[in-house]
């Protein structure tokens, strides 16, 4: 696909396949002095590396991230910030047997409809390895938005139908399914002991969900009385917490043999080999703390554009 | 707002707010030779108008269109469209008692914050009435993607508990609630009357929201045996109806009094005039299909750009 | 032709055709609380208005200029800000006998050939009045800019052989040529008496031109010694004068008889009646004011995006 | 500098320092199924190259370059084309000595302003090593045009004051001086012989030229007569041959010593190290190619988008 670039001032541009020689990123409009080195950005891609856990995919991603401009003895220039990660356990013969197939749940169909070519290992770019990059350059936005006071957190709160009561972010990096309610921990692993018996996850959820209020938020001398509104009133940020709820579809790569058509439009049998997650949510926490950094740092620069003149009471 | 250019290559600029002089929009980048006349958008724009029952706001909004640009002897010519609404129903002196006051859940606060001014009649930009110019550049998408085939229908779904059994885009018409189903009409009549005495709409909804698929659709010869993805697989349509189901909170406006602050961080009483509808949802089904029009016509032709070459089995 | 945006955060999207019902602009992304009304944007269109010496167009071009949006009790809200302009005195008649011949130097054939159909009236979208939009949007491009210090001028500096000795801005208004150095004008006088007699402009300069330097500027502690470099280094403004030159090939419509083809390739003879500018330059300098503070203004807020927290020497 | 974003369509990201680790580039919106290897691009790269005659810097820019995605099996795919190219030979230290001061002519005073911060060695992203991803990202561009019949070629026509009297593309291969018109390469020879000796380039030329006309191009049933458009009328190009002229200004880097400031505003004495090109106009003519190719892709995709239904007459 294109448009690969995410942003308007603080730009993200994105390349690599699942299987290719290498994932890269290109940052444009950093601001510059900004102190950043590759620590900063491989402590978040390690918080999505999959393999932590017996729950995610047992894939090795080292992902050792190289900064290759942008950035001179340790602080930003204000010039292009490019970024490499090389793809090092790329089984690519694991694929060899689909390279026809049509896996379902997955790009493979629409991919070779729209390009009349495809890579067919690992979903190519249509893979979650994809990800690799934003939480990359997610990494650099939140460097810049720490140094303005803005903190940006993501949890699970939601598994099946075991819901948080709580939430406590600070949970989080306590557990091995990144749940804001460690009360809920002992559910999860009895849920996830028979998910891991080739079950599918349970009810399937709304997928790309941010949630608006249902209710008006009385507004008082001393701030919002509540935060219903997730705290975006006619998309401008209101002061209060941004909340932003995401539900995931479950994987559509499961190890239950089906039928599927090939590229010639045959009735086929399918086994999908490969490591997958049974959950992709529990990797999506750093992912999304590194598209709502993105996206936040990205409005905060246009509006120091439009409104540099602007006095705000604090 | 800036911000106000939707779409990269059939791209619709905006402008205008709801009491103000116009509202305007400039389609550019639409295909030549596509006939459209001032009908084929008043048409679309009437369907949206308030007024129209008792369960809409009684707001006079004649919206009459002039197409000011771009199409010559009845057919567009590759040139930008320019189109006109003028407002003439604003009752500016309606909002003149709240010009200092922040209404609840309103963009009044944010606005006046962002930019340290605002236009306060009637919520500025920040109004439904910003969606006439979508519901036009809409109306011209449609007609270039009829000529393509492609058809685009809303419909209401679920109003508070209320949820429709079948999906009937004929019956979306014939009924005042915009409802795909029928049999609820009755229902849906008994639960306004209510809610026109003052109360809120149920349960609150989440917004925005756009579901995915929670199982993985088998691809059969004769194409997909389900369509759990919304007909979008990595991100590109795969042939089969595109599904987008969309919430939206309740409106905020409504004349029950609240406290709120006033411009100089006071406390004060709130008590919003004006004429405003009890249900959003109903006004929303061609503005949706709008938007959902304006999306795809520019993946279209981006797609034609990249993909001028490709053969594709249809 | 689409790609009728310029810029990225002080946007301005154009539409309208030389005999079509108006011209229209959209300025989106101007920073909020700057006075501005209608006379500003009317003074700068009058400037660029035919008719106003014997050297250029008798075309009437009345172009009074409405404000539609974006503006609330004289300043600007920071939403987009819609401008119209009516076409009054547009002859569509004249055009009749070349609607189907394509006028040399002109854009008749390559739009035809591009979309299959053109407004043939007075060249539709690629006529000088196309710059109408550019100058309104200018002109407000320009009162941002003087709220910062920043002024914008321009002036004629040859025509034919004519090459001004000095650049005084101030004596621009003072003659019928917008030269910058009125002891020339005695001679331009006499040059346009010949040139009124169907002489096309001498020997033709250069078009497009923005002129580097030739010599490396030495770097004082007082300052550049020299401006060779124009005012830019690297593609960032020194502190300087910013100098930009551009020439303008000569008018493509002159009354000279010609033989030319038509829509179906057979040669003909064409008269272009309708009224032109003998020399063109004369009305560029508002138009290249416009464009220069467009292009200024929208750096400059790029500039603030990026850099905002950078501290510098004044 | 942000902004490193070329076209709309076909868009190439490039990043990268003169004596960083790498430069990089990202072609995103490539046609599919186009075959392309690392060969057509070092092939380009190579043309670019210093150290390959006597008239050009001799550091060794070995410039090896490697595609990392968006290529399969020999073919595009349509997903994003990562390119990376290696610094290997710069010596960081011939900068050391200038790390505080301002080189005349160069963008290191406007960086040092603009951004507080920059990278001294040799130039950083200002150097024109920057436009090792720009020759990259055209040699891709040449591919898809290739296949589309579009050639695009670019020669030396001027130096210093010794002009071609013809314009022979076969010709400027053959030659160190990549000039168009090999009877002039004796005069160049000595022309050179003087240069080397530390003189400027002669009289120094207007930069960044477009060529207009001077003369409207009379249209036969056979074609346009002669092509003083330069191909193109009114933004859109009318089938001849597309003519760019464009005159580069002398190196600012040359060995005579100078007086200029350094970061404290202090007047110091330079004497500029390091390897440079006496003429850049030598090394200029694949570079050229690659951004008059970018162009025409870019808009030659954006043509097949709006206007994929035109009919045209070959």
């Amino acid at each position: 696909m294109s448009g690969n670039t995410f942003g308007k001032i603080f730009k993200l541009t994105t390349f690599g396949e699942s299987h290719g020689i290498a994932l890269g990123g290109v940052i444009d409009g950093c601001p510059p002095t900004i102190e950043i080195n590759e620590l900063d950005i491989q402590k978040e891609l390690d918080r999505r590396k999959p393999g932590q856990s017996k729950y995610v995919t047992q894939r090795k991603e080292s992902d050792k991230v190289e900064i290759l401009s942008g950035v001179f003895e340790g602080k930003t220039t204000g010039t292009p910030i490019g970024l490499l990660v090389r793809n090092t356990d790329q089984k690519s013969k694991d694929y060899e047997n689909i390279k026809d197939k049509f896996r379902p749940g997955h790009a493979d169909f629409t991919y070779q409809q729209k390009y009349g070519i495809r890579d067919f290992r690992g979903g190519g770019r249509a893979s979650a390895r994809e990800t690799v990059m934003r939480v990359a350059g997610g990494a650099i936005a939140k460097k810049v938005l720490e140094k303005k006071g803005v903190i940006v957190r993501a949890g699970v709160m939601q598994i099946g139908d075991i819901v948080a009561d709580s939430h406590n972010f600070s949970d989080v990096s306590k557990n091995d399914f990144n749940f804001v309610d460690k009360s809920k921990v002992k559910a999860l692993e009895n849920f996830f002991k028979e998910l891991i018996k080739d079950l599918e996850v349970g009810t399937g959820v709304d997928s790309v969900t941010m949630r608006g209020s249902e209710n008006r938020d009385i507004i008082s001398v001393d701030g919002f009385e509540t935060n219903n509104s997730g705290g975006i009133l006619g998309g401008i940020s209101n002061g209060d917490d941004i909340n932003i709820f995401t539900s995931l579809k479950p994987t559509s790569s499961i190890s239950q043999k089906t039928t599927t058509t090939n590229i010639d439009n045959q009735k086929v049998d399918l086994e999908v080999k490969g490591r997958h997650d049974p959950c992709v949510g529990l990797r999506a926490v750093p992912i999304l703390e590194a598209m709502a950094a993105l996206t936040i740092i990205d409005q905060m620069l246009i509006d120091k554009a439009q409104c540099f003149d602007v006095e705000r009471k604090s």
